[in-house]
């Protein structure tokens, strides 16, 4: 395949801790590797899943004591600038909270919310006069809601009905929700916990609307009742996630000081005048969503976690179970040798890889902006975008990925002792929560078709025709030292016109950018119609969304895969090298087979190479069937919250 | 397209149980309307799925009672000979049983243990010494087990450890246990109701092993402690399914009486000499394997009604649901009306109606089978391999579709009140119980080379050679009025070297029956390889083993798709027959598009073709789109097993 080396042979010692399984593990770590070892001496008794699903009202209180515990450790702190009492290591608290995916998913969610969402609007939206209330948010001493999503309006945000009205008598704010659509629906924290929520509302001053803005509102008095004129819902039981209390809120003219307006991008001063930095009222929108970029980032994380730890305790079982004897045999044959089991399985182990990989040069470009060290509004939007789509394909692969374990596990898999249970139900709403990943890809292909972009509306052709230069590249997030070597060997791979030899990275990645561009390029062509004359622009725009779609997905899938290739190359270890790039063979080319048809359709690819690839794929998984358990033992998931009562029979 | 009437222009009237609505619901009751309609009447509120999430204890104290209510209901005693106290209305119960698939599907998998596998095992495997038991068994004052899985064996049950040898001495039969793999595992019914188990082992006899049978083994006494020799576990909480009590069953040289044994295919004399009317072992195993049909019929059934009930969730709230204005309008579009939505929603609901069609001929085989109206092996045979079949197509349809469901609700979907969580839950484990999906497939690939053909061993070239025959056809099964059409219209379709107009119906099917025949000769090329001397039969099976997955479900998406155009020309109503003609195209052709690659990469469409037929399919959803409401309300499940809290906002 494309390297030299052929991996190491795997021995049974692979399995515990030997040189190969630490070089795999130091590369996936990455260059957060400090904080990830920390967070897996966390003691499992104190933040473990349940071994039993609890009642609703226990799986919260549990979750609460948990949350307490977990404020006592760094992490949180290292989300928030110095100035708001913090340790600004951005990058450790996202990889630390990535960690606590492979604790109990509540508890990732429920710090999430807190610090996250809550301290992250606090810390991002607020202006100096609300820096103060860090210390307390990151202690846990203040609880908070994030209360953005209406039952009314989840993915249009922008549209959301609650009000904030100035009213410059009394120099407050009233919060209020003018009709049943405008109830704050599925917030974090309300139920029980929360004391302030950050509203999401439509600011209005001086009779005039400036957008939706966001207001610490106090929901809760010091007894935990709800405030005057607050009503707060429980949402009840769930799928999965129960150690989380979700709630509703509604407000009947609430008044809050005129300081709670989180005013970083609009404030109001002291003779009631509203000001912005920002003139154009979109604009100003998008820059305060930015503040969610870290959310998306997150909960990426805990997915590609989650996944890593159904990967894990499914191949553990896969290696030991056996079931039927070959033919003239009398030993049972291990499942994971079976050529359909180990196309269910390989592939998703090599996408974790991938995921995590590119997980560490997005969480890196974050530490770079929050840090200040890049400051372009460009770099934001860029990240914003990458973020957006690893957002996607992690909490896709996540769901996918643990369904496909509890099958292969059969009845074991469904049994709530061996953690796949409470994985899945965990996880499932991460497909649409922070984003929902088909309305995220959307926003994808529209970023990627002019600069600023946001509104389809304001789709000129002059920006379509920009958009051709930077589909490759991209200045913050590219900065692997190793990345110049991607578009080195992509140049270096046969032309088109010649036979597609899938072993040679340059020709794998060249398929995927090339379908990529198709794809944006026909998309730029179908949309210019909506801005002809007469056209119907709603029609248009619905007839190609499934497009936009593919487009968005597809540009994601390429990023993906040079980031793994690129880090491929950054491996300093030749053992751990040699097998990456197998894993990294596997993952590129099992999605490339995914877009089979495309590659047919386009003339991409011949029928004979089409077939050539998907035996070349069954081949791949046939040669890291033996490396399977140390790929696994290599993701670093602590003993303690991994162990189940499954157990294959020899 | 297909047909020359347009579907009728829908009317808001169309919600409410118009003509069309009831002729659809008329056409899609099928043959056993009768007890659909008996079975809407149940009340809600005793079968009714619980309105929050039970404790463990609590919920399986639910199930246990509304199994006793639905005892004092006809069903049970319908799936029952009348020598059994029973009213042979075969079809009837498992209809019945489907319609328990749309309340609390723990009481659908806790009937089905009691009277479906465990009655279906004293039924069909036992002799007329055991016909008594059956009034108890309907009653329900007999509670049972069905213990074949164990911890070591699920999918080769041929290879079970249990060992059931006969003692001539005191002319008892000694269950046991011999390691700890043999532990029977899963059991429903056994944790906390089941006072017998039906417990399948290798039976020794003289000394000499007679493959797996099944004896009687009470497993409490009356006081309800386990017996004894018997140790009794409970499996715990599970991802769904809470009411039911799964558990572990473990012998210690159980005692029985000789006359425990049901002895149908193979008994054990009064003077302790082993006969059976079957000489051939296997083929005795696997005719007694043949009492897992209507067990693999009843979980299809209970699948496709739970998949239609997210179906129907999913819908309504589509069709009130708005989110996002269009560019100039003020008015918010409702989701339904966006291309990417319903490219996920409407080919899910033409594949419900195909697969609740499919399973209507399915069911009357089956009676025909138990009723003894069709009684060749080969009929039987036939009627396996179908199940089968369908058992996969509808479990995969059914996780897929609810998971889809949930996504496409976004935080709605998640709650516990909207039921898409326990549906989902529930339905999880129907992809793996009674029959691993992949190993289904794999068997029914099998069963199409050869005649009695289950183990890849005794394969040989004339066996292969005769399969070509039997692809087409069938006897027992396709005997609709309107069979004979189908084939008619495949022969008037324009030919393969024709331009392929997706529009006809005998072009669909054609491609269809074309990727099927293919598959299963290239797989029987391959296969002949592992017949050639010094061949690894392993390897060479193991690497066909994707391949004969493939051949095995293309067989059945063929299958079900001739059922559906045959069941539209069967319709005697205009417009749901022209209603019914564009759901089956869309169906088809969404189908068909699935399988792009392969027609592609086999050069039976033209990448322009290929394009083309994605259009159709995005063409075929718009224009469905307005009869989206009418096609669910035509499912007909209850209004009292539907409501939920979510509603959308206009």
């Amino acid at each position: 395949m494309s390297t030299a080396a052929a991996p190491p042979t795997p021995t049974a010692s692979d399995h515990d801790g030997t040189t190969l399984t630490a070089a795999l593990r130091a590369h996936l770590d990455g260059p957060f590797g400090e904080v990830r070892e920390h967070c897996r001496a966390l003691d499992p008794e104190t933040y473990g899943p349940p071994p039993a699903p609890l009642a609703m009202d226990e799986h919260r209180a549990l979750v609460t004591c948990q949350l307490a515990s977990l404020a006592a450790e760094p992490y949180a702190a290292q989300g928030f600038p110095e100035r708001q009492g913090g340790t600004a290591r951005y990058g450790d608290a996202v990889a630390a909270f990535e960690m606590l995916g492979h604790t109990d998913l509540s508890l990732f969610v429920k710090a999430g919310v807190q610090w996250g969402l809550f301290g992250g609007a606090v810390s991002l939206l607020g202006t100096s006069r609300h820096d103060h209330l860090l210390a307390q948010v990151i202690s846990g001493e203040l609880q908070g809601c994030f209360a953005m999503t209406e039952t009314g309006h989840g993915s249009d945000v922008q549209s959301l009905l609650t009000t904030a009205t100035y009213d410059p008598d009394s120099d407050e704010i009233v919060v209020h929700s003018p009709e049943a659509a405008a109830r704050k629906d599925y917030i974090g924290n309300a139920a029980r916990d929360g004391h302030v929520a950050a509203v999401f509302a439509q600011l209005v001053v001086g009779g005039e609307s400036r957008g939706v803005h966001c207001v610490l509102v106090p929901i809760r008095d010091d007894s935990g009742s709800a405030a005057r004129g607050v009503t707060i819902e429980d949402c009840g039981p769930k799928l999965g996630l129960g150690g989380v209390d979700n709630g509703r809120l509604l407000f009947d003219h609430v008044r809050v000081p005129r300081t709670n307006l989180l005013g970083r991008h609009g404030d109001i001063d002291d003779a009631g005048t509203y000001s912005s930095p920002i003139d154009n009222p979109g604009r100003r929108f998008f820059t305060m969503l930015g503040t969610l970029v870290r959310g998306r980032i997150s909960v990426a994380g805990g997915a590609g976690a989650a996944a890593r730890s159904a990967l894990a305790v499914t191949t553990r079982y896969a290696a030991g179970r056996r079931q039927f004897a070959a033919p003239g045999s009398d030993v049972e044959t291990t499942v994971l040798d079976y050529r359909t089991y180990q196309r269910r399985l390989l592939p998703r182990i090599a996408t974790a890889y991938a995921l995590q990989l590119a997980q560490h040069e997005l969480v890196s470009a974050m530490d770079d902006v929050l840090a200040g060290r890049t400051t372009s509004e460009q770099d934001q939007r860029q990240l914003e975008t990458r973020a957006a789509g690893i957002k996607v394909l992690t909490t896709r692969h996540a769901t996918d990925t643990i369904q496909e374990c509890r099958e292969l596990c059969g009845g074991a898999g469904y049994l709530w002792a061996n953690r796949l249970a409470a994985l899945k139900a965990d996880t499932d709403i991460f497909t649409t929560f922070e984003g929902d990943n088909t309305v995220l890809l959307q926003l994808v292909a529209k970023s990627l078709l002019t600069e600023y972009q946001a509104s389809f509306g304001d789709l000129d052709t002059a920006g379509i025709v920009r958009f051709g230069a930077k589909l490759v590249g991209g200045t913050v997030i590219e900065r692997s030292s190793a990345r110049g070597i991607i578009q080195r060997l992509v140049d270096a791979a046969p032309g088109r016109d010649e036979d597609v030899t899938f072993g040679i990275r340059g020709t794998q990645l060249r398929l995927l950018r090339e379908r990529e561009e198709h794809l944006i390029e026909g998309l730029a062509r179908r949309l210019r119609q909506a801005a002809a004359p007469g056209a119907d622009a709603f029609a248009v725009f619905n007839a190609t969304q499934d497009h936009l779609v593919e487009a968005g997905a597809a540009h994601v899938e390429r990023m993906v895969a040079e980031s793994f290739a690129a880090s491929v190359e950054d491996c300093t270890d030749d053992g751990a090298r040699a097998l990456l790039a197998k894993v990294c063979d596997l993952h590129v080319l099992a999605t490339i087979e995914r877009h089979k048809a495309w590659y047919l359709e386009h003339d991409r690819l011949s029928p004979a190479r089409a077939k050539a690839l998907t035996a070349l794929v069954n081949e791949l998984c046939a040669e890291l069937r033996p490396h399977a358990v140390t790929l696994v033992e290599a993701f670093g998931i602590p003993e303690g919250l991994l162990t189940t009562e499954m157990s294959g029979t020899a």
